[in-house]
This record gives C-alpha cells, structure tokens and sequence, in this order.
C-alpha cells in the first residue's frame, strides 16, 4: 500500500479559551484551506512564537480548536528559540516546553511546545488490512532522492482518519521527499 | 563498528581565486577550529550568500581553499533563497546552481551551490573491515530519539580521511541525533 505523505510545518492549534484570549471573544478560526485530517483546517490566522533566543512570525494556527493548545515545532525552531521541547505524539503535552503565542490583540503563555513523532494516520479497517493496529510502533520507508526508512513510527488508526504518513519539513527534507510523494511501510 | 557522526550547517568552500574577490589578494583564511577531516578547518571569515529571494548571513567558510568554490545549503535553505540546488556528493558541481557569494570588499558569483549527499568517510583498510569499498552506496543506522535508517549513502574511503558519517542538519534533526552521537553501517 502506498501512503501519501503529509508534510507539517511549524503550527499551532488552540484552546477555545487561549484562541479567544487572542483573537477577542467568540471568536471562529477562519478557514484558509482544508488539510489532509477530515475536518481539519489551515486557518488565515498565523501568529507569533517568542521565547528567550528569539521568535518566529506568521506561524498558521490549525482548527478547528482543540481541549488543549499545542505549538508543533521542528527541532531546528526549538534550537533557534532556545525551547527545550520534547519528541511527543501530538495531544501528549506532559513535559511540553513554554513558550509565548503573542498576536497585536492578546498573548498566551504556557507548557505548550513539544515537536511531533511522526505518525500514520488510518482507518481500523485500512490498520488491520496493513496488520497493524492503533498504538503500534512501525517503520516506513520513504522514496525520495534520499532514501530513507523511519522507524518509531506511531500508527493512529480511528474511523475518522485520513490515510497518510505525517511528518514535519525536518523530516521531509532529510528524505528529499515534497507534497504528494508516497512511503510504504516496512519490516 | 560505531561510527561518529559528523553533522554539518551551511558553509562554502573557496577557490583561492574566489578567495581572493572576497577578501583581498594573497588572502590566507584564518582557523577558527578544525573539524573532524585532517587538515580541514572551520575559518573565522563568514560571507553572506543571496540569491532572488533572500540571503542568508554569517555563513562559515570551510579552509583549506580547494580547487572550486562550492557552496553547500540545507535542503530549507535552498528553498528559502529559491535556489535549485542539485543533491550531489561534495565536489561534484555539475548542475550546481548560482548564487552570489559577498563580503564587504567584493563579491563572486557562479554555478556554486549543492545539497551535499551524506557520505561516509573512511580510510581504505577500513572500508575494507566493513566489505565495503570507495564508490558504494550503503545504508546507515542512526540511533536517535527518531531512528532512521539513511539510504544512498555514498562511501568515500581515502587513506587520509577520518572515520565519520557526514550528514546535514536536516538529516540530524530528522534523526533526533546530535553531535557525538554515533551510527552503523546496516544492511
């Protein structure tokens, strides 16, 4: 089975509460474009990440909100902001870093940074014919310019889940791999 | 056998003519230190690299001057500066795309620019205790946060070079590997 890829760049998804903290009360995240998870949406929203080394401008925010707010970084952007953030699985915030989401109206601050493990995303149905099942460890292997086989590998399977491999710009580069290309998981 | 890890950033290799445009005329780079290659050193001058999109500042220059200048970008790198960087083993510079390398008292510009390929760097007997030999391509193990097995990796065995895996940061950060961190050759 060949997987799509999904390539992640530094985001954020928000809490309702931290969302209206930033944007003002009531506020609804605007849709920019949809993303691969059904439902999920890149938002017009971007906003700025500080810490002590510095800060990035025009990171998107990810809808639609979430229980909790999480700031997806790459490693590179930890060390550039001098963030200490773990390896996590995405919705895993024990130990996240704090970091500072600022926007012209309003400013969040708290344990929300970690930089995501790569996952595949699948239904129960698509885990079981791949012999695997949600919570497994499994490796993929990539066909780009440069080769590459990931291994911890995090398998999300639930119902309502797209088909892809997701991995962040790190990742990708290190592959030679773009938008639209393909892994195949492997022993 | 654990090999060590060589993790490079950005930086260029001059010619000496090239040098000299930068510098000034009989110009000697001064080390700033040396790196893991005998006789290779880190110099304290740092240029400037532009091309259509932007520039990126303080890039290091690598001494001893070769017979070409060669600028070697992340794969990040090349695209935020709209450069079309071929991936290619150091050294080989067809296809390599231009840029404009500046320093205060003048500028060169050339077909200079490539992704380095990761390779391994070994002597000749050693290369031999792996069966492997100058020219192959193998396959490299890294044990980080984010294990990854890198394919196409091109074996450059020479009687004077050290023992090491030779990646970009990318490559690093996808591996969750840092400097001192060790890989091994797999199958």
């Amino acid at each position: 089975m060949r997987i799509p890829l999904w390539i992640s760049n530094r985001h954020v998804h928000l809490s309702q509460s931290d969302c209206e903290k930033l944007f003002g009360k009531w506020y609804e995240l605007k849709i920019f474009r949809n993303i691969s998870q059904p439902g999920q949406f890149a938002a017009e929203e971007l906003v700025t990440l500080v810490w002590e080394k510095g800060q990035i401008e025009k990171v998107r925010v990810v809808g639609p909100n979430r229980k909790i707010t999480q700031v997806e970084l790459s490693v590179w952007d930890a060390y550039n902001l001098w963030v200490t953030a773990p390896i996590k699985i995405s919705g895993d915030i024990k130990d996240a870093w704090y970091i500072k989401i600022i926007w012209p109206v309003g400013e969040v601050y708290g344990p929300f940074a970690i930089i995501a493990q790569r996952h595949l995303h699948c239904t129960v149905k698509e885990a079981a014919e791949m012999w695997i099942k949600n919570g497994d460890v499994v490796k993929m292997h990539v066909e780009g310019i440069r080769w590459v086989i990931f291994e911890n590998v995090a398998v999300r399977a639930k119902d309502d889940y797209a088909l892809d491999f997701h991995i962040d710009i790190e990742e990708a580069n290190a592959a030679g791999v773009k938008p639209g290309d393909r892994a195949e998981l492997t022993k």
